[in-house]
């Protein structure tokens, strides 16, 4: 720690963090929109990204002339790298863990709205038809969860407790994970697909997980299988997987991630019958941001006492390694 | 078992069980629907109600001159019990486990579509509207379930499963129970429903539980509270629940069952946006008239080789007792 109060830069859109009272004891906070970032960023020595979904990082970058700090209040750190900041020795630090228990539940709740159709329940109700049909049973229904990190395990873990089976798709192969059991390479997707009755997508989106499943990959699921998009909208070909929901390729998907977000109106996805959409919102439960504000402040005390910072993301990576 | 082959009458209504091929080596079978059960009931042995939502027993009661068991293809023996049944020595039998799963699954699947606040994804996607929100976590969240028969105990042990805090209802007063830890007694209900972020309805219909969740209930139980009904219609007042749900009393529900069904058009239900219905569905997973066809076989087994009998009703509790 220097002697000096650190400067610290926080972009922010609409509401800050509730731990800044705190923070601005300890430092010189200047608080900016994305416009503002390049005459705020000279000088600071960390930069909070309270705005998480914002790239404007990479554009002021000639100006970041004294920056050792990037904290991104989200778990997905593909919309900030970029070559210059990888090459850096600027540490980059996530959210890494707020996000694990919602998203888990979410999946879950997918799962069983698409099993016990529920959006059939709802547009049958919009037009007052009473309908029995029969549904399905998730115990001992197979998932594959693409994504290994802190969020896939939490996954895994509480659809095992209701009785699923699961494997997982991860960067290696390997067998006796304590999530997953079996790991398969994300190489071997399209040789594994095809067993599983859901596939949850929730890995970072970098180089070896962009565009991972295609048509191919589409066409090797199960006609009744189901997708579950909560990572990222580029890790799926997006016009392929609408191909393949409208042609009854695969059943159905619950997709809160998209290429572009929002979800223009243009997307054919809006009007799938078979399509469950919600806007990016998954992680986003009740307390999320008092979390998000506890995590930073606590790496915040970590920085200015010179210890190891919590969540430190691998840049060439492109995520926080390990367990 | 007697030496003449026993006599069996089937009340269906659209297809038979897989079974019968089986059942008629042993048995004469007489296949009728309900308006036909008068002629055919003089000289049977035994009854399978495969046409579980038949009332028709009653009608015929006068020409059961022989009859000694009803099997019912449901667990829920509401509809068919009246008191010269009661006071017969006719033996009851249900289909008791058949149903728990499912209906377990489908609870936790309107949990979490009411925490996930699914349908209002559903309807901005209907209307292309992107709009982020905060969801509810259900881990740590309470749960009143109402009713600890075997479907009753899974759906405590699923809920328990994914981190939810559950008490039952029952009764009569006991803690350490196995699967719920606490059960309260029904009569006690007003004092304890405000604790609880979920009311799960999965009691049999009885004089002790019809009306259960009335006006004051629902007023004692939190605002933010959500109510789900797999059990019967009748356990609840439907108009004071409408008018609960319209008033913002209780914030939500998902009803799966009515006190008239198939819920009639002018039912203000229908047309309530914090209201999930479904057409009486909840057990009726893919396997489930197998798996009721097997049931029936192996309780006619028992009847012809004169073993005891699986699943026999109390008349006058309205259920199956115990575990």
């Amino acid at each position: 720690m220097s002697a000096a109060r650190p400067v610290l830069v926080v972009l922010y859109k609409d509401d800050l963090p509730d731990c800044m009272p705190l923070i601005e004891a300890a430092a010189e906070v200047r608080y900016v929109r994305a416009a503002e970032l390049a005459t705020a960023i000279p000088g600071a020595d960390a930069l909070l990204l309270w705005d998480f979904f914002s790239s404007a990082v990479e554009d002021v970058w000639a100006h970041a002339d004294s920056l050792r700090w990037i904290h991104v209040a989200a778990a997905g750190v593909d919309k900030l790298l970029f070559d210059g900041l990888r090459q850096s020795g600027v540490v980059v630090t996530n959210s890494r863990g707020i996000f694990d228990r919602p998203i888990a539940e979410f999946v879950l709740g997918g799962i069983l709205a698409m099993a016990k159709d529920l959006p059939g329940s709802l547009r049958r109700q919009r037009d007052g038809v009473w309908e029995h049909r029969e549904t399905d049973r998730i115990d001992n229904a197979n998932a594959l969860i693409v994504g290994t990190g802190s969020i896939g395990r939490e996954t895994a873990r509480l659809l095992r407790a209701v009785g699923m089976r699961i494997e997982g798709v991860g960067r290696t192969a390997r067998t006796n994970d304590a999530d997953f059991g079996t790991v398969h390479a994300s190489a071997d997707i399209e040789s594994v697909v095809g067993e599983h009755d859901y596939v949850v997508l929730i890995a970072p989106l970098t180089d070896a997980t962009r565009g991972l499943v295609d048509a191919s990959v589409l066409a090797a699921m199960k006609p009744s299988a189901r997708l579950i998009n909560v990572g990222r909208g580029e890790l799926v070909h997006e016009g392929a997987l609408a191909d393949a929901l409208s042609q009854g390729v695969i059943a159905g998907a619950a997709l809160d991630v998209f290429s572009t977000e929002p979800l223009p109106a243009t997307s054919p996805l809006w009007r799938l019958e078979n399509v469950l959409i919600s806007a990016h919102l998954s992680g986003d439960a009740a307390g999320w941001l008092e979390r998000l504000s506890a995590l930073f402040a606590d790496n915040f005390g970590r920085y200015t006492a010179g210890a190891e910072l919590l969540n430190v993301v691998d840049k060439e990576l492109g995520f926080v390694p390990g367990g």
